[in-house]
């Protein structure tokens, strides 16, 4: 199977698992990059989550909007500079953190189902290093000019 | 990186460059998918190529609809049986098959670069496991009630 294929099939069925995974607790899988980010990094500028996905502003930009009206993040907007918006989880964001770690991990678990560690660790890598020559490739295109990833 | 931030960067990127070389002959990384299914299986019942795409049905139909509006692909309905629809890439279709499926293997090597084939056989093999084990949680979970893939 050609790799353009593979990757986009895989991405298509973890999709699917984590809205499935994801749906009892009032989330989409579309919301769960935005959550996991914020879960690792209480309190931070709405300015560098957007930054930290720059390949995908429209989208982070809905999410972010979602996650608010849900209740799970709140904006709380310095009174004395507009354009600084920050980002918190809430109780309920607190609440359900644990339960989204556990849901990406469980993904993890099943996807590497029947691979050795070494065969994990040597999957890792090698995606990383072909995630860093597409991330060159997006950069020369020019399509975002902000500087870290 | 855990492995499903990985494959979601991944497919993003591949997304936005493949857009982009996609761009100049009117097409999108959204309709590339149902094209190159066509270049390699002309003239195929329209059934068959939602099933084929099982896990991505609602999409795959707007590809389809959209890559007819521009001209790449007819819908032909046997005259008999009105659910017997046949798609067959039009001339114009075929004039772009070369190009995207250059396209596609141009992701791929850009993608694979730096990596020795000894490595990339390696990673192809272990995506296609992880693929695997994707596609039997999606089947489980009942949410396509197709048989093949």
């Amino acid at each position: 199977m050609p790799l353009g294929a593979s990757v986009s099939i895989l991405n298509k069925t973890r999709f699917i698992i984590m809205n499935e995974r994801l749906k009892p607790f009032g989330l989409s899988s579309g919301q769960f990059p935005v959550m996991i980010y914020l879960i690792r990094k209480q309190n931070i500028m709405q300015e560098t989550v957007v930054r930290h996905f720059h390949i995908d502003k429209g989208s982070i930009a809905r999410s972010v909007k979602k996650l608010e009206d849900a209740g799970f993040i709140r904006r709380i907007t310095d009174p004395g500079n507009r354009r600084a918006v920050r980002l918190f989880l809430t109780e309920k964001g607190e609440q359900v953190a644990p339960e989204i770690l556990r849901i990406d991990r469980e993904w993890q678990e099943l996807s590497y189902a029947g691979l050795s560690d070494d065969e994990r660790e040597q999957f890792s890598a090698l995606i990383l290093r072909i995630l860093k020559n597409n991330l060159e490739d997006v950069h020369n295109l020019g399509v975002c000019t902000c500087a870290d990833e």
